[in-house]
């Protein structure tokens, strides 16, 4: 299966070169197909503010490499380069509030730069620190396709019909992605017949981003109104959800992409199953449960725009990119350090307390 | 009441002049407030089918001119006129397929026809048919808009936040609208802070037709996505639910706009009022339940081309633009015969049996 997974990948979003962190512009696609390079924290930041980048752990590893940029530009300057770095940290910290990818990311590097010894290469040891944050999430990705996967054979047996939200892809992620890794590798086993998508408005993560990537690599994938999942799980024998996370807190409340808990909601009504899957480091043991999580609101011009046409009437929106899905509504948290079902305070800590089964 | 709504009637989408029948072009609404005059039947029939006009009393009331039209033309070529408009009301029937108010309004032409007298005028009487079937659902949304705010202040006395989907307003009906007639009555009591309207998608009912209906009206109007309504009922204290229909059947399942289906769902798991206002002209005793009514289905492309762009992916899509919700998650069905809370065969049966109000 791993080595199915590895032949299958084909769309990466994050590619750091020599020089400059290359991200693919999430905002064009699929019409275009643009890398936009950053060489300095300021365009990393900058690009993670408007969404040239997107998806919690997609973020989280372009901070780090943001962190590299800025701490080569502080060298050069001269000086205190680590104090002046603070700067940077909050800069990147700043860039979006919700996924806690970019604020875990950001700590590893910090760390990191703590335990500097006096004869290391302080830019070599942070490339290293921001590359291995990008493998190891590529590598918590195909874990948790396997996991996932099994979750779904072991429920229910054949082909299947699944819905998916926003865009928990490769393009999320440092590799192949979390809920679409798990779709990928059920696909892989043959147990899916059918995916929907929510077209995910108002940035369109699931029209433009998942059934893109979905249909480069021949799963079976329609797009439907976000309004049409209940509809669809009352009529199109839909057996899972499975979505993404950008913030999963110590008692398994998860901020995820707007319309998250609305699906939430829906498939308890039908008895569809709802899996969440997320690496352990959108895990934020800090947090008691949603209510403490910053929800990012971005503005209206987003949701009243529609295709870069001013369409609708020219009043107010609220904007929210995120919601708060509670736990009870949630049948299984997929991580690479394993699942929780019916996740709680006391399952979480459990999870949290495993070593890496990788 | 009924003084204060008609001085503040702004709206309309529905206009027979002498010679055709103009519609206010709903599908570049508010960009441009284009009128399209149609001559014959054939142009009603695009119209129709093509949503120039949409909602479901709208496309009632401009069939029924749609036969006025025919018939002119029937007579002027002479022969067997009134056999000839057979294939005119087929092909107004046919126009499409989920409102019931459509053949209601054919049948009451037909049924008009087939009463005339050797030494009427059948074009002076067809037209007054037609009028009167206009009036009258203007008057229906009158009574209507009454009834249900004063559900609402029943239920809840101060100052409330409500939200629609779709477009039940000016433009959907003759007159005032069903859903909106209702916001409108309470706004004139004092009763509304905020309207939220999702944005309805892929028509954008929402954010083109009902926040243009509204802020035109001084109504505070907030437009939302249709996935972030269950996170603002979480969040927001939203007391009622407010929505027309297409048609109700005779345990009052309800067939509407696609979206209502997970708003009841949403509404319910957050013990949100759920209203529906339709006229009785909604209301179809002949089909048992929402399993017997054709819901239609529209091309992907609506759903992939978004503002004109195409934006998404190039893969399948499906697109219902109507759902069916259940009685049993209806608080409140208000038509212009009274209003049936918690609805179910009898109940409704008891309605239809009444007088008009009026």
């Amino acid at each position: 299966m791993r080595d199915q997974l590895l032949a299958a990948e084909k769309v990466k979003a994050i590619d750091w070169r020599e020089d400059a962190l290359y991200l693919l512009d999430q905002r064009v696609l699929p019409r275009e197909e643009a890398w936009l390079a950053c060489h300095d924290v300021q365009a990393v930041a900058a690009a993670i503010s408007a969404m040239v980048v997107r998806g919690a752990q997609a973020i989280g590893v372009s901070a780090a490499y943001g962190v590299l940029l800025a701490a080569r530009a502080r060298m050069a300057a001269g000086g205190d380069w680590q104090s002046a770095l603070d700067a940077d940290f909050a800069l990147l910290d700043a860039a979006r509030p919700t996924a806690v990818n970019l604020s875990w990311a950001l700590n590893r590097m910090r760390e990191r730069l703590q335990r500097l010894k006096s004869d290391d290469d302080p830019l070599r040891i942070l490339a290293a620190e921001a590359a291995a944050i990008h493998l190891s999430d590529r590598d918590a990705n195909l874990t948790m396709a396997q996991l996932g996967a099994e979750l779904i054979r072991k429920q229910q047996g054949n082909l299947q019909a699944v819905l998916t939200h926003g865009n928990a892809g490769a393009l999320a992620t440092g590799g192949f992605g979390t809920a679409l890794g798990v779709i990928r590798a059920a696909h892989l086993e043959g147990m899916i017949e059918q995916v929907y998508v929510d077209e995910t408005r108002p940035w369109l993560q699931g029209s433009r981003l998942t059934a893109w990537e979905l249909a480069s690599e021949g799963i079976p994938v329609s797009v439907i109104a976000d309004s049409a999942a209940a509809h669809l799980m009352r009529t199109k024998g839909i057996t899972w959800v499975v979505v993404g996370a950008d913030r999963i807190t110590a008692n398994g409340d998860v901020a995820a992409k707007i319309g998250t808990y609305q699906l939430a909601v829906a498939a308890m009504h039908h008895g569809v199953r709802f899996m969440v899957v997320a690496p352990s480091s959108s895990i934020d043991m800090d947090t008691t449960s949603g209510d403490g999580i910053v929800l990012e609101e971005r503005d209206g011009l987003e949701l009243l725009d529609v295709g870069g046409q001013p369409l609708a009437a020219r009043v107010g929106a609220f904007n929210p990119v995120f919601d708060v899905t509670p736990a009870d509504l949630i049948d299984a948290i997929v991580t690479e350090k394993g699942v929780v079902e019916r996740p709680d305070t006391a399952r979480l800590a459990q999870l949290m307390s495993r070593k890496h089964l990788h």
